[in-house]
């Protein structure tokens, strides 16, 4: 007779890791299926949290925050080596590592080490280190495989100067020079951070607008930043050539004919999912574009127990909204009180790149499509005395409301902190608040939290004063 | 005949500046009296302001925030000379000053420079440096004089080594040690700042709990981490003699007959109204203990067409609160749409020693007090990877829930950028809002605003689920 449990997972990143919390605290009987060897999934692993953390090393070392600020150059680390800028990644990564097992073992999870693949409807297939499988049977299944780099043929990816976003962790060596090709989300952020530690960088990138789903001003303003910060831009010009470098340089053949000489390059194509190998027509189940599985809106497949929540479902595969996915996912399928409720329909995006972003809510962009007759109101982070103690010059909050109801409709912010900022104006969306709440609610002085009433105010007065 | 304007603010801090800067919008006529070179108040000058930048700058020099982080000692500036400690304190000042400034020339604002009294109910007499006085009318008069520090009777602050709290932002020179007399609000942020620095620091007080308003766990934790920076406590006794030093050390003589020798002393022993020197009779009005000018929820005096807001009506004292008091008093007094509604109840405390510490809303002990039924919901920043990224290894986030209406009632956070977190609950307290509206936002991943998430499900699963 094979294991059986109330909920097998499929996946042990954010989407899973919630899933199986969540479940095991409504007294389910739980096993999650790992194919890496630490949970965590890509957020923890490979993608997010490591890719912060570097961040925040770099700004670190780099000194860049109070560069110019207190008089005394804190930047004492130009010659940043490798080993300085990984320590504390490691450290991070390992640490959310052991939270995680520690919460499974708290909650009487089974973390089960292997590959899963469906062998029918109820049954995961799970295939271990040592060549062996065993069948784990689950009354119900959510599947929470997340996704891994593309890797676009023609590039030689097993070269040591040439990554995936995956791959780049194990970097050995500061790069002397970089190309990072994709200026995408996280193209973009790894830009950031070399040419904040003095890499010189080049972005390359087939569009000629960066991060077009942001609001165009945001985007604009991002794009001087970046420039200021030393990433040299590469419009409309596509890869058509790498060959594998050997002992020397990277060359990069674009598709105008010029050609780029770097140190290292880091390729940032997108990412997909690794579907096939569930083998999900067992289940009754088939993928659409990208490998990805349909869901309704309660998470389910076409298989009413089998769920599927975070990457593999698409857009926007970020951790957060995993993460609630798989709580949305479980809480409907017990049918528990308390989050039984569908996703939130707020969904802030947060962009690491230096400086920050933040958005939540409507474009200007959408809301004009739309033909929303909306009010704008900003405020710069110089006009308030915490922007001018951080000494951030640049950085800016924008609120977007409803002329007619003064309904608060999208929040926008770019700026130190803009990734914490931003939930002030994502609770007031989630509470449906108008202008009115904003201007009222008393902010910590001096905080960046003031920006709201500043912003909220200017709206009031070129807009609704007459 | 003499000058005459629709309104007349006394003073030109976050609760004057307010105030006449709603009165410029809705298009009256305001003159802003001044008795201090610069606008600002204590705010901008020589309190809220310039402590939280000098605490800004003492973190970045004394690399607190990153040491044993990122694997390199970045605290370069063990010998920081106080050159360093108060140079971008100085450009901060200025920079608000100048905002201040262009702030009222934008709104067609009058400032006059000099000491206002009252001639009559309408008549403030501006007292020019010069000597001379003129008569300014005002329809309407707005009164925000703010506070001064208290100078406890024989204490010769004369001496270049014995500060009260406005005049440390003078200092000349690095204290070799400095006794803090005080241990409320202004004195723990000083001392915290000056330990962080590598000073050895002296806490005095009479009391024996550190900052009891405060949630008892937070202030528990609170001593706790002082006392790890570095902070001596001296419970329980109170300066009875300082003779003036001279040359020599300070030496003070403590009420057990301890004796306590320091290069320097700050005296923080509360603030006070200078109303006296308002004439205030001469317009009808009384002042009540410590010199408060009584009012209503609208901030009137027992005049009515004359307000006071700020540190001069007393509790809480704070320049959000007082800048919200400001616009709050000219909304009422001419009655306009927008913003003419009481001033908030939920009025965050935001408290920037080492660590940071916020709240809003209820205490624990307040709510047993009244015999409110709640749950308390906890996260640790360890807990979440903003957390580790940042490695804030003691801060936390503590909400407490109505048990019955699952109303948010009371929330407070301790640990970095706990004066910005706290912002999450005091607009969900705003709202009105219910644990399901914190378990539903989707927030950043990895920011500190997941702590909401965190600690609401903590009081799900400690005290909702069956």
């Amino acid at each position: 007779m094979s294991e059986s449990y109330d909920l097998v997972v499929i996946g042990a990143g954010p989407a899973g890791e919630s899933a199986a919390v969540t479940a095991a605290l409504l007294g389910k009987r739980v096993a999650v299926v790992e194919k890496a060897a630490q949970p965590g999934g890509a957020a923890v692993n490979t993608g997010t949290v490591p890719s912060k953390t570097l961040r925040e090393t770099a700004l670190a070392l780099s000194g860049l925050r109070s560069r110019n600020l207190h008089g005394v150059d804190l930047s004492l680390r130009r010659g940043t080596t490798v080993d300085d800028l990984v320590r504390h990644e490691r450290t991070v990564r390992t640490g959310e590592q052991t939270r995680i097992r520690e919460s499974f073992a708290h909650h009487g999870i089974t973390l089960i080490p292997g590959r899963g693949e469906f062998d029918d409807p109820n049954t995961v297939r799970v295939h271990t280190a040592d060549g062996s499988s065993r069948p784990i049977r689950g009354e119900s299944i959510v599947i929470a495989i997340g996704s891994v780099p593309v890797r676009p043929p023609g590039i030689p990816f097993d070269h040591a100067r040439i990554h995936d976003s995956d791959e780049l962790l194990d970097i050995h060596e500061m790069p002397e020079s970089i190309a990072v090709v994709g200026a995408g989300v996280i193209g973009s952020e790894y830009a950031c951070m070399f040419a904040s530690l003095g890499v010189p960088t080049y972005l390359v990138d087939g569009r000629d607008r960066l991060l077009p789903f942001l609001d165009a001003e945001l985007s604009a303003a991002l794009l001087v930043e970046m420039e200021r910060l030393g990433v040299r831009f590469v419009w409309k010009e596509n890869v058509v050539s790498c060959p594998d470098p050997g002992e020397g340089k990277v060359r990069l053949t674009l598709s105008s004919g010029t050609r780029l000489e770097v140190d290292h390059a880091l390729i940032c194509a997108g990412r997909m999912c690794r579907t096939p190998e569930l083998k999900l027509d067992r289940a009754g189940i088939t993928t659409c574009e990208k490998g990805r599985i349909p869901v309704n809106a309660q998470f389910q497949t076409v298989v009413p127990h089998i769920y599927a929540v975070g990457d593999v479902i698409g857009f926007p595969a970020l951790a957060s909204t995993s993460a609630e996915q798989g709580r949305a996912a479980v809480s409907h399928r017990y049918d528990c009180e308390f989050g039984n409720c569908p996703v939130a329909t707020v969904l802030p995006s947060g962009i690491y790149t230096i400086p920050e972003l933040s958005s939540a809510g409507a474009t200007e962009e959408e809301l004009k499509k739309q033909n929303v007759d909306y009010v704008v109101g900003r405020a710069r982070y110089e006009d308030v005395p915490r922007g001018k103690i951080i000494g951030d010059k640049t950085g800016f909050l924008k609120l977007l409301f409803d002329r007619a109801s003064r309904k608060l409709l999208g929040v926008h912010v770019i700026g130190e902190l803009a990734t914490e900022v931003v939930h002030i104006g994502v609770v007031t969306l989630m509470a449906e608040g108008r202008a009115e709440l904003l201007l009222r609610t008393c902010f910590n002085y001096p905080t960046l939290g003031e920006l709201y009433k500043h912003a909220t105010l200017d709206a009031v007065n070129t807009a609704w004063r007459t």
